[in-house]
């Protein structure tokens, strides 16, 4: 089953959300516009607003609220994603040239502040000042998860909580906050608010860990980007820390963090966890999560909406972009 | 009379909020609460948050909600700064290194986006969806007005309306914001909110010019930061303007645009706006917009607030820092 067929109970009003993030390009300063223009057609799966939607499907689907609750969640990640690019100095993503690429740092910095504040002025018509604060909430969470990030660059001394802290703050929760977001905004009682909220947590681990176990295992025309990117970028993840462990000496890793032959090391690190256990290894960790989400929709009304998220944990699985 | 004594309406509740700010520093992540000690501590005038509380004191002053906004404000304010200064690579600011300068570019950013966080959660405090999405419009204005300088830098072919449009999105946009949320927030009819709203941007449109007239004719030891900063980073400002204008052959900003002899061309810069009516000419445009906005003030109720926000008209076209 393919995305679109997934998104199907709210396929419709996808669309609208996606008219809410092209009227931000319609502003009178022909570079921003343009800009703008190229981050909103830029593509990217719409998961997070598909989430938002989809888990505000079990109670009141107010789609006032809920509609610009999901352009807002899908314009933070833009704009974080923008940042992140400049901050790594990434050169293509989702199989373009980033913005950081196309104009420059300096620019993709102001872009990407403007794209949070685009995001903050489409949550508050959600007018709910508790959805208000979550939202605030999570992007400091995803900025002090990227520091972390950028902190532990290329230093081995990392445990597998380390990675867990960080990618449940770069990732997983802006995938909770789509889906806790929606629960409040369509009046959901409390706990199906916290079982929706656990189910995105859980998605988002898995859909990270995925993401790292595809930078080793992918190919570049599926990644949009070159694979290897993490370890270039001196990002310990799951596969490399696993072959930390599997390969205690001699390991290609020690060696790129050394900063010796960093292109060689990046390919033999690649050629190692592909030959090796680490893939499945990786994926039985993803596959717990997976689990996790699918048992917290337990506790909701059973209708399509349920069926969706439940499709949607296992796609997360065995994609390959 | 100094700022402090303008303060003394609302001194003890500025306190607070400095209390208020203080609190974030606060976080199980050494690394991130030693940034954000450095940047709490690093002064300030406190204007932002003193223009909320004391547009807070005609009607229903509630700190509830002006002490959250009085906070945003301010660190609305900051997180502009450590964007700006990794923008522009600026070294020393309020006579301390820089974010950028003491971590880098790549933290500065991520540092930035947390403290637009927080800012945002502070908002969030006010439960009140008009000033939050003020609070976002804002923010996209001064993100594009930031975006516009930079794209405009080094060019010669801008007219005053630019110069105008500038300042008004990068420091208007956020004093308006300052004086319009305390009036909302206090219960303000509609007219005092418009005509509180309208004093902060002539304030800020006459703080900003000053900025610019300051950066020619102060110190260095007055200014925190070195003479001649915008012409070396290829903005011009009124004075700038205003030379070009006065000496159209042979202009040491011509040069310095093309990039031939910065540093002694900034020299020579400064020296002629110095021994001109430059400087007299600018201070004239200012005190016309200190002018507009001590006559916003007059269908406000009388009361101490009123005063300092008179005297504040006053006091900053002759500050020097």
């Amino acid at each position: 089953m393919e995305l679109g067929q997934i998104y199907q109970p709210v396929q419709e009003d996808l669309v609208k959300v996606k008219d809410n993030l092209r009227s931000i390009i319609k502003v009178d300063f022909p570079w921003l516009s343009e800009q703008l223009g190229y981050v909103v057609r830029g593509g990217g799966k719409g998961l997070r607003p598909a989430l938002t939607l989809l888990a505000g499907k079990f109670y009141n689907y107010s789609l006032k609220y809920l509609l610009p609750m999901a352009a807002s969640v899908e314009l933070m990640h833009t704009a974080t994603l923008v940042h992140d690019d400049a901050i790594d100095k990434s050169v293509a993503r989702r199989g373009r040239p980033t913005i950081y690429q196309m104009w420059g740092e300096e620019p993709a910095v102001l872009l990407g502040d403007y794209l949070f504040a685009k995001a903050g002025e489409f949550v508050s018509d959600t007018q709910s000042p508790r959805v208000i604060k979550l939202f605030s909430q999570t992007l400091a969470t995803i900025s002090s998860g990227e520091l972390s990030q950028f902190l532990g660059a290329f230093q081995l001394e990392q445990t597998r909580q380390h990675y867990f802290q960080r990618i449940s703050s770069k990732t997983a929760s802006l995938f909770s906050l789509a889906t806790e977001s929606g629960a409040i905004l369509s009046g959901a009682p409390e706990k199906s608010v916290q079982a929706l909220k656990e189910y995105g947590y859980n998605l988002g681990i898995a859909f990270q860990i995925v993401d790292d176990i595809l930078d080793f295992a992918g190919t570049e025309e599926e990644l949009g980007k070159p694979v290897g990117s993490d370890l270039s970028q001196g990002t310990l993840t799951l596969p490399a820390m696993l072959l930390l462990e599997h390969y205690p000496e001699d390991n290609p890793i020690k060696k790129l963090f050394e900063n010796k032959n960093k292109q060689k090391n990046v390919e033999l690190a690649i050629e190692l966890v592909r030959n090796s256990s680490i893939v499945e290894e990786c994926y039985a960790v993803a596959s717990e999560y997976c689990t996790r989400a699918s048992q917290n929709l337990s506790l909701l009304p059973e209708n399509a909406s349920r069926q969706a998220l439940t499709v949607l944990a296992a796609y997360v699985i065995r994609r390959k972009k």
